[in-house]
């Protein structure tokens, strides 16, 4: 009888009553782990580990953001329960992936893979195989790496096709007839892509020549369209040292925030035309460019060798207020829901620090091993993320 | 020992653990009482009573999304958990109020009141006061109601005070010495008000006279704009059943649709230059004017005699697409956080049905006592709510 009530009461200690609206996970990326963390106190709370190469690893939630679906680069899916800080699913669904998607309605989870190429559909519940997607092209005797990958309204998935240079358009509403609407010839190598907040609008980045292509998925009819033809890749021969993220954008007003690729600059996109609006001249190569959620500020981290340092972008004077260096190796940033603070990963200095975003200071600093990406809860109510 | 075995056992059923991210609330108006109810497979999970006067409550949620704040008609604040279902705090804190807002870092509510006025200001975890402002205006003698009360980023409330025809802006960054900004004349009794989702420009409605007062709070010097000029209630002298909600409001690209004061109309506004871009002719006298999460429907329910019907107004075409009659009473509606589905709440037919956005299928009818707000969790993490 003691021993029962000790199991209870163990139980009652693990699986931890409480909100999941301010939680929030840390990947760990040479370690095969992620933490679990809380932004109302800014404190860590569990850890957890055996999660295979977290190497650009992102992280969706479920609907009711109880469960995060970690994606890790070895094409390792797995699916963690943070209230009780278990890994409760994990499958090795491909040799090589990059990123992934959980569908509107919360019941279907989509990995986009590097090796051998496709998009698989899984089921959020059991991690069981709902749909696999070849990315073959052309003379169907290749498969194409898959990036950009992310949701949208009416159990959609879009993605694009690195080799092959087309966009599709998955629809999932019936799950044993998946329906693909392909889009080819969008550019050369697109690198990552973007879809606006309202799922609108799906922007892939062009590595292998200038521009952007633009699919508005209200309108599948028009087809896609190139913006900014007079920006990209193929204007100028800098080394790109790291790949910049489309994922992590910003927009304030009309106004949308992209890194330029292998270029000083941010740019400044007016969404009413599609036109560049400006170009700011920032502290290196950009990798994120990520709005406060009120869309007054954009914060900015750099590629090597400037990956020490953030600056802040005010939307409404499209100028650098403010710099900060808060050490080597700064990974990721991620606003908590409502802006107030945020939160940055550095890397090298095995920390993860919270700041203030009215005042700049910083609030918080947590140990964290080599830590990459932060993804709060607030991701499972968006759409696009 | 046995009993305190089974003491831990009904703890742990009593608190149960699970995410809150698929959770809400639903205010049965003529019971004193709320439902729990859960969005991922549409079911009522529990009822908390003895909330007092629940006619016109509304609700915010505590950034961890485990309580929520129940904002009644008879002054009452009540802080429920939603994991226990319990009401674990109370004040009657006036003898009239209408509505509440929660600060930016979650640690404040406030509430703005009918009787005797002002806006008052607690903790949000003891509900102890902390702040309270009386709406004096004029010789100081008089005290106005308070009237759309929204949070602002940087630990801000706004709201407007009905009799003196005032837009305040509060300012509780340093709690012990709360600063505030007047703006006065912005028009004969504001009635209610909204604010666009990055939180930067806060509207009133004008009962008294034409048009609508336009604040924009990145730029307080330029002062209150009037906006609309050939709209408002002085135009016509139609009869108003109900009066319209501007909080429910609908944003698409650039266009904000929001309900006409006392006339069968949509008004849609251009928020690029704040002038009306066109009316939609509807059923009725329009209550509340909602948008899906994408923006791509807005969602209009009415006032008597029209409150059996529920219009969808295509937000490309700008015009009605489709009609439901869900039946009598339809005081309210809720979208799911990521727009595939919309909660109801049919008064008088004591019930409460979840649609699919996309198909207009009725999916779910759950009873419920005279139905009137439904309030989800995602709330927790937006500006404005």
């Amino acid at each position: 009888m003691r021993y029962l009530l000790l199991s209870a009461l163990l139980l009652s200690t693990a699986i931890h009553a409480r909100g999941t609206g301010d939680l929030g996970v840390l990947i760990e990326r040479a370690d095969s782990s992620v933490q679990i963390v809380e932004t109302s106190n800014n404190t860590s709370l569990a850890r957890v580990n055996g999660l295979g190469d977290l190497s650009h690893a992102s992280i969706v939630y479920s609907r009711d953001a109880q469960f995060a679906y970690v994606f890790g680069r070895d094409g390792g899916l797995s699916k963690i329960d943070i209230l009780s800080a278990t890994l409760v699913a994990r499958t090795l669904q491909s040799g090589n992936s990059i990123g992934g998607a959980i569908s509107q309605d919360g019941r279907l989870v989509a990995v986009s893979n590097y090796k051998p190429g496709g998009v698989k559909i899984f089921d959020a519940e059991t991690l069981e195989l709902v749909a696999d997607i070849p990315s073959t092209y052309g003379d169907k005797q290749q498969t194409s790496k898959v990036i950009g990958l992310v949701d949208s309204p009416g159990q959609k998935f879009v993605f694009s096709l690195w080799d092959a240079g087309e966009i599709w358009v998955l629809d999932m509403s019936d799950q044993n007839n998946p329906a693909i609407q392909k889009f080819k010839a969008i550019g050369l190598n697109p690198y990552d892509a973007l879809i606006t907040g309202d799922g609108r609008y799906y922007i892939a980045g062009l590595f292998g020549e200038d521009g952007m292509a633009l699919l508005d998925l209200w309108d599948l009819d028009k087809g896609v369209k190139r913006i900014l033809p007079n920006y990209g890749r193929g204007e100028e021969k800098l080394p790109v040292y790291k790949m910049p993220h489309l994922e992590g954008w910003a927009v304030a007003g009309n106004l949308a925030f992209v890194p330029a690729v292998g270029r000083h600059e941010v740019l400044v996109i007016d969404m009413l035309n599609w036109s560049e609006a400006a170009r700011i001249k920032v502290h290196g190569q950009p990798i994120f460019v990520m709005a406060r959620p009120d869309g007054r500020q954009v914060w900015v981290n750099f590629a090597l060798p400037n990956n020490d340092t953030i600056q802040i972008i005010d939307t409404q004077r499209l100028a650098v207020v403010k710099q900060i260096k808060p050490g080597k190796g700064v990974l990721h940033m991620e606003f908590e829901p409502r802006g107030e603070e945020v939160w940055l990963s550095v890397r090298d200095e095995d920390r993860v620090e919270v700041y203030d975003t009215n005042t700049f200071e910083r609030k918080a600093a947590l140990p964290a091993k080599k830590p990459s990406g932060i993804f709060f809860t607030a991701r499972a109510h968006r759409i696009g993320l």
